[in-house]
């Protein structure tokens, strides 16, 4: 990985979401080498995990390889390794392998990850939902909690398995319980023979005082009127004290649950403290105005891992376009800087907020323009479907979703894992 | 799971393979109470398991949970779990879960599992495919192989990660071959700057003296030289004596491999030995002419487990085909048995053989009309796409496969897993 001085200055890209993506095709001319590193081999369309946590979408719908994106685009290599610090001084990046990686530039855009406010040991009991191994996981723990309450011969037992908590009202925990409602009223009909899933407890937490925070009022009472209509009940305004292997307290109130799932808190990316530089209260670094680290002109970060002020409105928000076009101010960042033009400071264009409810239910709110029900419902799944990389995808989500919403179906009902890495499969039926 | 006098006899049916679900299926309106037991929650279309291991597929498209398919059919309770032993004469099964369930009859489908010929510690090195979990670490261990021999700087160490081998030139082993050498040669073409993953080595290694054995000499030559222009060696006659972290010995031959892939031997599942009746050297269960179990008329075995000598032709193979024809065959037997009739031998109609070996190459034999080629790929494709269970599953098998094959991708080239359970995701990136 040397970099001799004749050959084109090398950018490290750390992180193959929206804004690592985004910023590293906005340069497929520029005379740079860039190296795109991360995780997994896949860039993830993070805006339907919760339909692969909620059996609807296949793992594979909503991911496309980093390097086939990227196949056509000469200077740029990708590689499979997780960071683990960084010297901006130095200009290096050490690997969780042991290897260490140089660079001229560095784009840090490795996102957010789950905050479980100080309780870290909340996160064995109520996982999260950030990756495509997250959604499987949680996608066999929703579907396992039905199976047990079947075998279960306790009636108690049987109650708390069939009992169900989504903690967060934001855009993800409303997304999950008003799936998960749906699943419990209408996907597994008939199917048991000793438990009706329809009387399944979907619970929606929220500590603040209502869900949708981000949105206007009025669409916050709608989101809720449409998450009860689906069957989920919502809590707002009292703070969940405690989560563990039985249940949870909600103020005062314990309630037994065996199926409890994290929607509430992200935290930026701990690679940011190795940078050196303040962080906010969430962790994240704030920037300079044309997205640089104060005092590393040559490190840059977008995407959830960037805190951006605006002087005309609140801080950009943690959403997929704010990431993409972090990105792409980046890469112009950079071209000005090779260009040897001053840069510009990143303005966020901000086309509005929509979020989804359940079968056609959403909210939408474009600058004042607001809608809900089926019509936003419309809207959301066009906007999302849209802007699905590859026409490959796009194609079979359109069709899983037809299906399962014509049907009632969720395609992807397949308890996967729960074995043990290279343990053999023994008598697996056929 | 008390039975009452008073309620119907209750057959348990271990398995939800092809002959467990068939058997189940033909008792829809017979006078039973059935439990169906299965350690997955899914019915797995194992023809074409193949292609979840070598990204053509995503898990879902091949399977469909048995609770789906049985929901309408009211004498059958679906149950999640493992039978870890069985006792015939006091009709009770025990589970893993500690439980234990009464039969009055029991079909024991519980299918067949890799086997090592004696050297059960190559299992960590040479994985098998029997399940849909076998199939994502079969793909991730793939996948990983070429990253590794890109991040890799040792000439002998990233040729040893570009070395594949598949262990058995039985259909399965022919289909990974074949479609692992195109995905080294098309699928992965652009990706990848370090290495060139065309370059990599694919190699079939077969003991006997030709692939796929039980075809006429004529469409093993034929499936040799199609596997040959696909880019496979095709190593005969020799066998595997060792395999180890850093690849396998063939005869006096070692050959550095990290990926070696196990397709040479089935087992029967290892519940049939708590039978306490003789077993074949496979570890079947010899059945009666009815498919009962000698000693023990209430007990049945069908599918892979059952060894079925036939009088007119060589044993009944282990086929997909064979299992349906065998789970009927139970189902007519418990018939009529309830009705006080005798029972009839179960005759096994054998409607041909097919094998696919890649993109666009199979041999297909139905009683002595021998076909291979794309013709035979076509109806090969044809057979496989009509026999996949539910038509969701049948159309979007079909647009993957258009998909892939007109564009040579592979849509679920997505690596999964590597996560331990519980722990949390991290600074996932995206």
């Amino acid at each position: 990985m040397d970099h001799t001085p004749a050959s084109p200055p090398h950018l490290l890209v750390i992180g193959g979401g929206f804004a690592g993506l985004w910023a590293t095709r906005a340069l497929a001319k520029s005379p740079l080498r860039i190296t795109l590193l991360d995780r997994s081999n896949h860039h993830l369309f993070q805006p339907l995990l919760y339909q692969v946590a909620t059996a609807g979408l296949s793992a594979p719908d909503i991911a496309a390889p980093l390097r086939h994106i990227l196949r056509r685009q000469r200077n740029v290599e990708v590689r499979l390794g997780e960071a683990t610090s960084i010297d901006p001084t130095a200009r290096q990046v050490a690997l969780a392998d042991g290897s260490v990686l140089g660079f001229d530039y560095l784009l840090l855009a490795s996102g957010a990850t789950h905050a479980y406010f100080g309780h870290d040991e909340w996160a064995a009991h109520a996982p999260g939902l950030k990756s495509l191994d997250d959604a499987l996981h949680l996608r066999r723990k929703l579907l396992l909690a039905f199976e047990r309450a079947e075998a279960c011969e306790d009636p108690a037992e049987r109650t708390a398995w069939l009992s169900f908590a989504v903690v967060g009202g934001g855009p993800t925990g409303v997304e999950l319980a008003g799936t998960l409602a749906e699943i419990a009223r209408h996907t597994l009909k008939d199917e048991f023979r000793r438990i009706d899933p329809a009387s399944a407890r979907v619970r929606l937490v929220e500590a603040g005082p209502r869900v949708l925070a981000s949105f206007p009022e009025e669409l916050s009472d709608k989101a809720r009127r449409q998450l009860e209509r689906l069957g989920v009940e919502v809590s707002t305004g009292v703070p969940v004290t405690a989560i563990d292997d039985g249940g949870y307290r909600l103020g005062e109130e314990y309630v037994p649950a065996r199926t409890v799932v994290w929607a509430a808190g992200v935290a930026a990316s701990p690679l940011a403290r190795s940078l050196g530089v303040p962080l906010d209260r969430a962790g994240r670094v704030s920037v300079e105005a044309d997205l640089s680290v104060p005092g590393h002109p040559h490190v840059f970060v977008a995407g959830d891992l960037a805190a951006v002020q605006r002087a005309d409105g609140p801080p950009v928000p943690g959403v997929a376009p704010a990431a993409k076009q972090m990105g792409r101010h980046v890469a112009a960042s950079l071209r000005a800087r090779l260009a040897g033009a001053p840069a510009r400071p990143f303005r966020y264009r901000d086309f509005g907020n929509l979020a989804t409810i359940g079968r056609m239910a959403a909210v939408v709110d474009v600058h004042g323009f607001k809608l809900s029900g089926l019509l936003a419902w419309w809207f959301w799944l066009a906007a999302h479907v849209f802007f699905l990389i590859g026409f490959r995808n796009r194609l079979v989500v359109l069709l899983n979703w037809a299906w399962a919403y014509w049907s009632y179906q969720r395609a992807a009902r397949i308890i996967l894992g729960g074995r043990r890495e290279g343990e053999p499969s023994g008598d697996a039926p056929g």
